[in-house]
C-alpha cells in the first residue's frame, strides 16, 4: 500500500519572495529524496489558470465579493480533483504556492468577507483535506511592497496598505491558532530566510518520521 | 416610492426555441408598457460572460462537477449584484434566459449533483431572490435536438439523450412543486406556442394587479 504524500503550502503577502523560496523548498525536498509536485493557487490546471486570469484581471466592472470568493473556490475544486488529490494518493508530496489560508487572509481579512461563509465553502470543496505544513513568510507590508517594482500590478496588488495590514493580521492570527503553521521571518538576507525554511522543513520531516 | 419590478425567467432544454420566444416575450411586455431588462445565464455582465465562456468551452481537461457548479453560482452572484437587483430595485422588469432552475436541471438532473448542495449555494447567492414567474418551454429532447443543426455544439450540447431526459424530468418535477412555474408545450407551430406564452403572461399580469 502506498503511503499518502504530504501537503505543504507556502503563504505570504506581496514582495516576500514567495517564488524564489518556493523553488528553494522544492529543491530541498528533492534533495531529501521526495517526489514533489509544485503548484499554485489560484490555478494549477488549465481551467483553474483561466479562472485565475479572470480573478487577477484589472477591470472596470466592480467584482461582487461573493463572485470573487466562488471563483476562488471553483478553481480550488478543480485543482484538488485534477492535481492535489491524485498526487497525494499516489504518494507524491504537494508543494503549493498559496491555498485556503490566503482566502481567509485576502477575501476575509482584506475584503472583510464573513469567515463563516469561507469556512462553509472550505468544507464543501475540501472535505477533510488540509495542509500538513504551512510555511508563512512574514514581512511588514510596507517592506514587501517596496520590493515590488518594474511590473504591472494585478487587481489585488493595486489595493492599499490597510488592505495588506488586514491580510497580514489574519495570517498571524491563523498561525497562532493552527499547529500546522510555521511563521518564517522574511526580513533580512535571502540566505538567512532560507536557513529558517530549512530548519522548519527538517523539523517537519523529523516529526513526520521520514 | 418605486414599486419593485418583477423577475421572469424562461427555461427549457436544447432546441425548444428559447431565443425566438424570449424576444417574443420581451416585445409582449414592452407592448404592455413595462420597462424590461433582458439578460441570460450564465452571463449577463462582462465578467459573468467570461465565466460562461469557461463553462461552455469544449476542453480536454475533465471539469470537476463541483468546479462547474461553483462557476455557475459565481456568474450568478455577479449577475445579481450588477444587473438583476439594481433593475428590480428601480422598478424595471427583468426577463432572463435561464436561472437557478437550470442549475437544478443540468447540474442536478443531468450531472447527478446532490440538490442539497445546489440549495445551499442558492441560499448563499440569492438570499430571498426568486423568480416571480418561470415559463418552462417543454419539448421531448429528441424533438428539440433534431431542430439543432448547422452550428458547433458546446460542452453541454454534446451530452447524450439520457442526460437531457434527466434535465427534462427535473424541470417537470419542479414545475409540479413550485407555483411560479408555467409549463408551455413547445411542440407545434411557433404561432401556437406564442399564443400559449401570451396567455400565461396575460394571466400573470392580471394576478399581479398590473
Amino acid at each position: 500500500m502506498t503511503t499518502r504524500g504530504r501537503f505543504i503550502t507556502l503563504e505570504g503577502g506581496e514582495g516576500v519572495g514567495k517564488t524564489t523560496n518556493l523553488d528553494f523548498i522544492r529543491r530541498w525536498l528533492d534533495a531529501a529524496g521526495l517526489e514533489v509536485v509544485t503548484s499554485r493557487e489560484p490555478g494549477g490546471t488549465p481551467l483553474a489558470e483561466e479562472i485565475r486570469g479572470l480573478l487577477l484581471a484589472v477591470r472596470d466592472e466592480p467584482v461582487a465579493p461573493l463572485a470573487e470568493l466562488l471563483l476562488v473556490f471553483a478553481a480550488r475544486a478543480q485543482h484538488i480533483a485534477e492535481v492535489i488529490e491524485p498526487a497525494l494518493a499516489r504518494g507524491a508530496w504537494v508543494l503549493c504556492d498559496r491555498f485556503t489560508d490566503a482566502t481567509y487572509a485576502y477575501q476575509g481579512g482584506g475584503r472583510g468577507f464573513d469567515p463563516t461563509v469561507i469556512a462553509l465553502l472550505e468544507r464543501l470543496v475540501q472535505d477533510a483535506l488540509q495542509p500538513d505544513l504551512t510555511l508563512y513568510l512574514d514581512l511588514a507590508p510596507e517592506t514587501g511592497r517596496a520590493r515590488m517594482t518594474g511590473r504591472a500590478l494585478d487587481r489585488f496588488e493595486r489595493e492599499q496598505d490597510p488592505f495588506f495590514e488586514r491580510v497580514r493580521a489574519v495570517y498571524l492570527q491563523r498561525a497562532s491558532e493552527l499547529a500546522r503553521f510555521r511563521v518564517i521571518d522574511a526580513a533580512g538576507p535571502l540566505a538567512t530566510v532560507q536557513a529558517r525554511l530549512a530548519d522548519a522543513l527538517r523539523d517537519f520531516l523529523n516529526r513526520s518520521g521520514q
